[in-house]
């Protein structure tokens, strides 16, 4: 059975302007390769309305499941739950459980309950709320989207918390050789070996060091036992 | 007038995966930002044809540029440049330009050019070349989507001979401030104020130090004059 397909949502004018350098997609690659789940799209797209439930409804619509990042904090440039919500087609307004959750953390820190803070307690009708251990406002899933913060320490623990409870297929196996060749004498006889084990994926990433091509071949797939002797083919080839 | 728009295409398996995480995706938005060509959207996909084609229309159709890195080298994995000449509509073969390029190249290095190298002369009709000082095999212009390398040296050298050949518009400019105060306390007055400059965008990006929340607040827009404003009314609010 193939395993589960993902995408991923990044809602972040700060990527895209280039003031901050996105780190959630590469950890969330690892724990999805991890987990089973392949992770096939990643978008990046503005704090827009428009561009916001296009992606959604694009990327729900495809893959199993959606994972965003960014814009659900209390500011007015926070703006994802809400998009999502109409994405998806749900109501959303502040909940009585997601305000209870902060309620709790603000009252334990002596720190008031404000209107903008109650903004993190607006959750669509339907979803199930995600766990934030790091500063208490929950993530959601909605359908098959989860919807988790941006700042890299929060999404990794809502993600931690999270993926348990996601079913996942086999995790995708990989080994590299490191090639002193360059891709272009290694590309002919690469090509066949690909071809002959057509259950495995062949990927070549060149690099060039202290002035000479070589090239990294990775081989991913699900079965061990066929990539250890796709490696050693590759090894007789190229060693 | 508004500035022209921009999308970038990832082509790369390895970054969804998790094996490599990407670098040119920050060093576009960077260059795009100072060019005044405002990145919108980012996509990450698979090296799938169909992924690659459908990707290439859409991004080709929503704005004025379309970025892509990776996927054309020699070997079998590499399938960018035909991808995106299906995508569009256009024939691709190896032509006598690139062609030309490549054999004086591995001439002068005393490498064969082999059918796997010969690959990277691919170029569809109707596309104008994309200098590569680095390895010589060129990237091109098809329509208005600029097709270059993964390799992030050979990427950041293409684009630095492409981008004085595109029209920008004004740079975006900005200025940020750092609060140490948590988001809830400044979201209230920072909507305000945001709402007293509609023209310029306000974004807060928080963080947490030493245990204690603070926020970066990054004004953005065109008019240098506006912004220094803003930055004047923010610091009376939160400094």
């Amino acid at each position: 059975m193939p395993n589960p397909t993902a995408a991923m949502l990044v809602i972040g004018d700060e990527i895209l302007s280039g003031r901050t350098r996105d780190a959630n997609m590469h950890h969330l690659a690892n724990a999805l390769t991890t987990a089973g789940i392949d992770l096939c799209e990643v978008r990046v797209v503005s704090d827009d309305p428009v561009a916001i439930q296009t992606a959604a409804k694009a990327l729900s619509a495809g893959f199993t499941h959606v994972f965003t990042s960014g814009g659900i904090g209390p500011t007015h440039d926070d703006i994802t739950a809400d998009n999502v919500a109409a994405a998806m087609g749900a109501r959303i307004d502040i909940r009585d459980d997601a305000r209870a959750i902060l309620a709790a953390h603000y009252d334990r820190a002596g720190i008031e309950l404000n209107a903008a803070r109650l903004r993190m307690a607006r959750i669509p009708e339907g979803a199930i709320l995600i766990d934030n251990p790091v500063s208490a406002a929950p993530g959601f899933t909605l359908g098959n989207v989860h919807v988790m913060a941006g700042v890299p320490k929060i999404f990794e623990a809502m993600l931690a918390g999270l993926l348990p409870s996601l079913t996942g297929g086999a995790p995708v196996l990989s080994q590299s050789l490191e090639v002193q060749r360059g891709e272009g004498d290694i590309a002919g006889p690469l090509g066949d070996l690909a071809a002959r084990y057509p259950e495995l994926s062949f990927g070549s990433y060149p690099f060039q060091r202290h002035g000479a091509y070589g090239a990294n071949i990775v081989v991913r797939g699900q079965d061990g036992a066929q990539i250890d002797a796709a490696m050693v083919a590759l090894a007789r080839l190229f060693a």
